[in-house]
């Protein structure tokens, strides 16, 4: 006998939450459609050497290799001919560059697949995760309206999952970068000290400053001082924003390209009809990565700042010039929906879902079998989800079942019920009871269920 | 620079395509829940010694490893320690041995997730391919009355998916092997001439026939010819099956008892409404894997028997002997739906689908901006997917990137009709162009949309 269990690393769900993971992947791939993505799906390997183009490093590390039988049999030199995605970014880069003749540009499209790293065990890491990505990719160029776009799509995302007040924090890397230039800072040492910029929420400012006077940086205080107030600059509602913007003086004229492109955003996420609460500026977001080139979004949720950003990304200059010779600029997000998802249920922000069954059609005596069958098949043909009990059973323990299982109306045929045509209806939501004419059924519970469903959307 | 290219042996679809490959999958999803099936997702990696139970032979041979970096570079004796789902059933088996106790039984769950298999690269075999489940899984018994729902929800599917008539071919095991008892074939033998009648689609009569009046079985003649007269009967009509049934003639308690079982499924369809066209009774196919006990279902397309079985199962004595001392016996179905779609496009039988973009905003100039991304938000917040031209182009070049790009409803708002507060719509699906108030737009499109879905559904 062998103990039946998941490899560490994994969210494995009881189906009750695995629905209400359902929904949140259902609601975003709504959202993201509403803005006209569209939808693409990659093998979850790639050939390793198309996917490790980057000399490695950590990422290399952390990625899993793919070995058929044979291939483990024969063994040989390097590394396996096969590797599991870790993020959906290469992925694209390798699709849109493959299939870069029959794509429109510009491309938008957006994928939700589990991606794979492999990650030290530890509570809430994972090695298997979603990431529901949209990217919006030009062929030579890509007008920056494109990254106004994106804010409102996220903001529209997280409205509909209805998981309380968040921010998109919004910042330029050409505004940081020519910032630094201001400051005498220069070539790679932006990278350097943006890298350490972005380590201010997680580390404080006493260390981070430290470091930027510390050897390796070496910046005299005054400079330090004004990077310190600089990233301190977060704005509240969109004339505050602009406000900001405006106050940070005269720069360089990439800071000035990155003031401008910021301003037009705002601008746009306005005529968009983004609520101001949901956006602000927050010059300390910097985004580690270095092929950020210009707007870089991260997304809190106001209530639950531990959680850390839930929607990350930016615009980047190239996204496959591993593949391909055509010039590819881009804007895009990501969200880690199984650590976000884990994340809520820890602070009790998702909790247990209703079934997806709507009605349980019960079953008194064999006798009946017959009648739930076919009362079954016409509430399906209504639109509801039926689960009919198949073998008679106490009806006690058959609506105690249904409580449980999170089903919301039990259907029963008594013979009283019978005789006049009628069924009786448990509505375990409302805690109520009702008769309806057998005829009528359907379309009662597809009516009770929309009302509900239109009072839990707002 | 690296060629960008998928592994052999996965499908990756252009958008169009992957929108049309989505929409099966809802489809079969949306049915699987009607039927009140519960989902269920797995990682995509289980540990080696939990997937491979079975003392391997072919399975094993197909079956993909993982390893992380480190493992890699450690080596080590064995097999590593993770590898790919070559199923739904294996996995299914582990997570309600493990999660046994958190189930309500029957366990009614389904799953469509991707699964991997060292398959020879060849046209039309994949090595990572989605599979469809449902199974019903009992704690120490389940009625076989859930063995006639299967086929309703397999009916119901394929209705749904309307790509042609189709037809349920339903056997029974313990009438075969009641039937292999009547002519002296007993223990082993029978599992031996199962899987050679398994074979007569694929071989033809002939082969078969000669194997088994052969030297490995040696069966004599009228044995032969009677098992071969057996497999032949095939029934047209629910009255028909009814009718071959009875003149099976009688047989052992083991044939008994299958026909009875077989007849009360025919019963239950009938009750369920299942049309009689859509199921037969087929007493060939045999589903050579040896854990099937009870009711086996194949399914093939009337007009394309050449593309096999769409969807096929069967009922199991127990689902998770290597894992739990429970019994736990089950009925269930698969459909392969990457290989499905695969033969449908190479039928002609699913074509490229439209967009799921329902609306192109377009942008004549960089003054209409503003009015283009406002406007295109009230149609989203109408519940349309909309598209917004963020770059000024020529019309006709807007024109035909949408109908290229197969969206419907192009949107355009002139000097002149803006000066009258309407805007202009071109339904590239009826060919028409008309014009409607800046405000009701969003309501007129989104009843146009619906009013030729329910066209498209009859």
């Amino acid at each position: 006998m062998i103990k039946p269990r998941t490899p560490p690393g994994v969210m494995e769900l009881l189906p009750r939450d695995q629905i209400a993971f359902q929904r949140m992947l259902d609601t975003i791939r709504r959202t993201f459609e509403r803005f006209g993505f569209l939808p693409v799906e990659t093998p979850v390997f790639e050939l390793t050497e198309v996917l490790l183009t980057k000399s490695g490093g950590e990422t290399e590390r952390q990625v899993y290799f793919v070995q058929s039988t044979g291939a483990l049999e024969k063994g040989g030199e390097g590394l396996p001919e096969l590797a599991l995605r870790f993020d959906l970014t290469v992925p694209l880069a390798r699709y849109v560059a493959e299939h870069e003749h029959d794509l429109a540009f510009p491309f938008r499209r957006y994928q939700m697949q589990r991606v794979y790293r492999g990650e030290r065990a530890q509570r809430g890491r994972f090695r298997e995760f979603y990431q529901c990505d949209i990217d919006v990719v030009g062929k030579d160029v890509l007008s920056t309206r494109y990254d106004a776009e994106i804010p409102a799509v996220i903001s529209a995302v997280f409205e509909a999952l209805a998981i309380g007040d968040f921010t998109i924090h919004l910042n330029h890397r050409k505004l940081l970068r020519g910032y630094f230039e201001g400051l005498g800072i220069e070539g790679e040492r932006q990278f350097a000290v943006l890298r350490e910029l972005d380590k201010l929420d997680k580390r404080g400012e006493g260390p981070v400053r430290a470091t930027l006077q510390g050897e390796g940086f070496g910046l005299p205080d005054d400079a330090v001082d004004r990077l310190m107030s600089f990233a301190r600059v977060r704005s509240t509602g969109h004339d505050d924003a602009l406000a900001k913007l405006a106050a940070l003086g005269s720069g360089t004229a990439l800071f000035e390209e990155g003031r401008d492109e910021l301003r037009a955003v705002l601008e746009q996420l306005r005529v968009l009809g983004v609520p101001e609460a949901r956006y602000a500026i927050n010059l300390s977001i910097a985004r580690g990565l270095d092929y950020y080139t210009g707007i870089v979004y991260e997304t809190t949720l106001d209530a639950h700042p531990q959680i850390g950003s839930i929607c990350s990304g930016g615009r980047y200059d190239n996204l496959a010039g591993h593949y391909t010779k055509s010039k590819l600029p881009g804007v895009g997000i990501s969200i880690g929906l199984t650590r976000l998802f884990f994340q809520l249920r820890e602070a009790g922000l998702v909790g247990t879902a209703d079934s997806s069954v709507d009605a349980l059609v019960t079953l008194l005596d064999d006798a009946g079998l017959g009648t739930a069958l076919s009362l079954s098949q016409r509430l399906r043909a209504a639109g509801l989800n039926v689960e009919t009990q198949l073998e008679p059973r106490k009806l006690a323990r058959q609506l105690q079942y249904a409580d449980r299982a999170g089903i919301r109306f039990v259907v029963i045929r008594g013979e009283d019920e019978a005789a006049r045509g009628m069924v009786a209806v448990k509505d375990l939501r409302r805690g109520e009871q009702f008769e309806v004419a057998e005829a009528d059924l359907g379309s009662t519970l597809q009516v009770e269920r929309e009302q509900w469903r239109a009072l839990g959307e707002r």
